[in-house]
């Protein structure tokens, strides 16, 4: 029986934890984001009318042209900003948001179209290149703003605009007579349709994103059409092949991640939405097929993918090259969306161990720690020159990251009728209704840093439910007392779960085992043979050559022997790893380049600190991956 | 002193291993280079006149449009069959010689230029590009096939032709008024200009050599003011610096390898041949200096070089990935012709231990063992799906194996007045001069399989004089005999120095030490951290999957333990290595991408075959570098 996710609103983190981050988003990021978007250009694309002759698209001063899919930044960071507001109401960010919504109203045609880049540069050939160009994609991120912006504030205005929208996308596009049986070149608008159903109970949205998923692929294939009807060949498209966007099967006969890790991303999170909405198999079997794919052959031990650049996505098995690695952030958030649809559909805490994989290190490391700088690419290995950015010409990242952790709190519980299950820890406090009854949870602990646990359980009356404890993987014999009782509790698929009557003072107690561990990847990595990568609890660690005497890459880490962790104040509080290692030394070497004896080396002591905190320092070499 | 080399016409090759290439070349190779060179439009496009429109160039039936430096590749082929006219006349091929002396005599015009491709196409253009075009690098390669071919038959129509081409560029050329300030942009034409006059005396020439090496790099740069004439601004040049074609500093100045690797060699070997010709300390300090920068850190273990091949050159130092390696057949082909110049301007063994490596590892890879098939780059690693090649647009690197190879009598011996240096080893017979006497050597060996040689000594008369012999670096401790008596001699700087009485009669025994050995590579490379190569004598060993059970990449082959050497029957015959390994098991991973244990492993045996004979039997993995 799936769960029903408990939303971020209702979630109070207390844990300093996420605390630090959510306050730096709500502090930094969001303000500078806002700066970022007023100086690059992107908020004044929204103000139309007056086309712009398509020839003559004036370069901004930063020398980017107005780009495709901008109005989904604004999506994006109205979304962000309206979860920073459900924390602190805040009168510039609302005045700033009103005022995006007054040009997107004024840009808004009668029928309801709304595409800020075609009305400015191309108002007659809307609709006519679903596979290059981002208008549904666009959309979506519109849409899951003013949903957000809706709910934080009850302001119902630009959810106004966005259903006219919707409802102008739903006559154009569908089944019937005169309709377009296209679908998103960059998918994202199916499960922002989910979200407006679910919040408004919206059929009709829920029915067109049904559409575009059981559509997609379907022959004549309709990017072929598309193509011949705008006077192109269809073989000429720059991808050469639709997997890019993962069209080239039906989605129920895809079993493999290809293309475009966002795109893939946020389809599967709507097809695992719909698997649950609609009890649908094949949507679930096919998602599963996917899952497994992605974490038992694509992943990087940081919760990233998508290796190559140059299709921001998938190449082959097994092939997770580190200095290089893409891993884009925008496809961990998405993921981290996926996993959590998956958990709730069907409780198994390896999506859960894979969310708190991919949370705390892919998709944080996007951020800097003072909440103005991004990582749109997450290599798991520099000679120091990778360094963060203060915008990118493609923004989608930052406001992935700031919407993600400014609504993390609507990925630690789930709810059905038998009970509750929790997901993640690193305290927070919440009020549910269960078996009839209010319950409200208090998570205490000081995870991801240590590992012990405290949960008061506080219903307002005794009440019979079953309460699920994710016991991550990496966490080996953990145990569980209830009100100082050690429990006898079975794990089942990574959760203990514990049904009883719950009474008004109980306390659960989770100790899990948070020793620094070593991982070793598949024979099959080429990329990572001969090494290591250390991780402690979800925080998977990397050495920076500022913490270290020696270049991380001349290191070599034995593959048994002692790693110490231990309490560090350095970037503002941390638990850093150390280990016994060799140092391989250079300057004994001599001048031939080859020669029949190994390097020497000397005993040096190896400091790691979390991977999500990399290059906050001065520019310095780092790796995750150390030589055995 | 410096030593003359002894030509390869004076040089019987009578051993086992050269003799079967010599063969090859002489049967197969030569004949096939002169299909391909009729196939793909080369030799007729030297079929003047009838300027073709340049906007009009002719694709012929491949598909290239005719290439601006299609006259080097018929002076290289010319070059390379007169070496093998040597050992075999052959009216047929000298037929074909002399039907391309034809269209080279009615192609040149009256004041001597003969470039077929400006001729041809742009013939009001000539010398305004010599930055990007291959005017003088085409008349380069010309004359050397002119040379070649006068002193295989002594027919003087071609070098006369050519002698006429080079009085032209003389003219053109210099520091006279009127004269142009330039030089090769790919160079060539200064090593060919200097063995005119080693082959004819012609002072001109050699002072048109000194005049484009002094002249490089100097300022105003001659690139710089060329493109200016041409209306192009000299900051659009494509390679973005002039270290492309190692013309960004005078060459004296020069202590770092870098740009394109060809180029690179070519112009040292001039630099080479002025030093001794000149006793020119600033030129031998600078060959000195690039010397040790290319082979102690940016040299792959196989002597190939140049990793990259958007440059086709070089990178930084320690750079040296093996999938992608470029390391161009003709570059390490120039780099013999280079070392064999150091090793005669001052006898140092490293220099003949590089030139072997270069020559029996990335040279030979170059050519298939039926000599009809071809690699342009030679990469140390590959999964299989690197293939040789029939052809290649750009043929270069086809003819300069041939050509060195069909030559390589010419690299065994140096003399001077004082005595004689056997570079190396492998069955050659050659008779000489020294001190007023003639003297036959009669080297007989198994080498490069069998470390056990042979030297009789058969002067016409007793003479004293000094016969050095190289002794490898790879070889540890050797033992030298005369005449049965071993020799309690001093290795001077890798030549075991042998001065005496020499009567006939007399017979000199050398025994090296062929044992397989492991190497590493320095710490800084990173591409061969944690790996070992293995190599035999002057052969360096790869492992190919077709030999194995386990494929390549998932041996480890630990730091230690036996290796053996053993005669084999595959490949016509060879010393095959095999080693005690581990082979990592896949079978047992289970379904984790990463876990908290090793892989485990099964004793294998890992068998490898030298390195430049890969690929030519199915595809198959390889690798040099193996895991430890």
């Amino acid at each position: 029986m799936s769960l029903s996710p408990v939303p971020f609103s209702k979630v109070a983190i207390t844990g300093a934890f996420w605390s630090e981050r959510l306050a730096t988003i709500i502090e930094r990021t969001i303000p500078s984001q806002y700066e970022r978007l007023t100086e690059y250009g992107i908020l004044d694309s929204l103000k139309l009318p007056q086309p712009v002759p398509p020839l003559q698209i004036p370069e901004n001063r930063h020398g980017f042209s107005t780009q495709i899919f901008w109005d989904s930044d604004v999506g994006k960071w109205i979304e962000a900003a309206s979860y920073a507001l459900s924390f602190r109401r805040d009168a510039q960010i609302e005045a700033q948001i009103e005022a995006i919504i007054d040009d997107l109203e004024q840009a808004q045609t009668h029928d309801g179209y709304l595409n800020c880049w075609y009305l400015g540069r191309d108002p007659d050939n809307r609709w006519t290149n679903l596979r290059d160009n981002h208008e549904l994609y666009c959309a979506g991120h519109l849409l899951e703003g003013a949903i957000a912006y809706w709910q934080v504030t009850g302001r119902d205005r630009l959810l106004s605009v966005l259903r006219r929208y919707v409802e102008h996308i739903a006559k154009v596009f569908g089944p019937g007579d005169g309709q377009r049986k296209g679908y998103p070149g960059h998918q994202e608008l199916e499960l922002a349709l989910i979200k407006l159903w679910q919040a408004t109970g919206d059929n009709a949205a829920l029915d067109l994103a049904r559409y575009f998923i059981d559509q997609r692929g379907a022959q004549p294939h309709y990017f072929d059409e598309e193509a011949k009807a705008r006077g192109e060949d269809p073989s000429d498209f720059w991808a050469k092949s639709y997997e890019y966007n993962q069209s080239h099967l039906a989605v129920r006969d895809q079993t493999k991640v290809v293309g475009h890790a966002v795109r893939a991303m946020y389809m599967y999170a709507a097809m695992a939405d719909l698997a649950a909405i609609d009890d649908d198999a094949g949507l679930k079997t096919a998602c599963e097929a996917l899952w497994a794919d992605l974490t038992e052959r694509r992943m990087y031990v940081t919760g990233g993918f998508g290796p190559s650049a140059s299709n921001e996505g998938f190449t082959s098995d097994w092939d997770l090259p580190n200095e290089t690695a893409y891993a884009e952030t925008c496809a961990s958030c998405a993921m981290v969306f996926w996993a959590a649809r998956m958990l709730n559909l069907d409780l198994d805490g390896r999506y859960g161990d894979i969310l708190e994989l991919a949370l705390y290190n892919n998709v944080l490391s996007g951020l800097s720690r003072d909440g103005t700088q991004y990582f749109y690419d997450n290599t798991l290995a520099s000679d120091g020159s990778h360094r963060r950015w203060d915008w990118h010409p493609c923004p989608c990242c930052t406001m992935n990251v700031s919407r993600l952790v400014a609504s993390v709190g609507g990925y630690y519980y789930g709810t059905n009728a038998d009970g509750i299950a929790i997901h993640m820890y690193g305290g927070a406090r919440v009020s549910l209704e269960v078996g009839g009854a209010g319950v409200t949870l208090d998570e205490t602990s000081a995870y991801p840093w240590d590992s012990a646990i405290r949960i008061a359980v506080s219903p307002d009356q005794p009440v019979e439910f079953c309460l699920s404890l994710r016991i991550p993987a990496w966490s080996g014999q953990s145990t569980v007392r209830v009100n100082g009782v050690p429990q006898d509790v079975a794990i089942d698929r990574g959760y203990a779960r514990l049904s009883r009557l719950w009474s008004p003072g109980d306390v659960v107690e989770v100790q899990l085992q948070m020793r620094p561990k070593r991982l070793w990847a598949h024979p099959l990595v080429a990329a990572d043979r001969g090494c290591v990568a250390l991780r402690r609890g979800p925080l998977v660690y990397c050495a920076e050559a500022v913490d270290n005497d020696v270049a991380p890459d001349l290191v070599r880490l034995p593959d048994s022997g002692a790693l110490t962790a231990e309490a560090s104040d350095i970037l503002g509080g941390i638990v850093m790893l150390t280990a016994d290692a060799a140092a391989m030394q250079t300057s004994d070497w001599g001048a031939d380049l080859y020669r029949t004896s190994p390097p020497t080396t000397q005993p040096t002591t190896l400091r790691l600190i979390p991977y999500y905190l990399r290059a906050n320092r001065s520019p310095s070499a780092m790796r995750v991956w150390i030589e055995t």
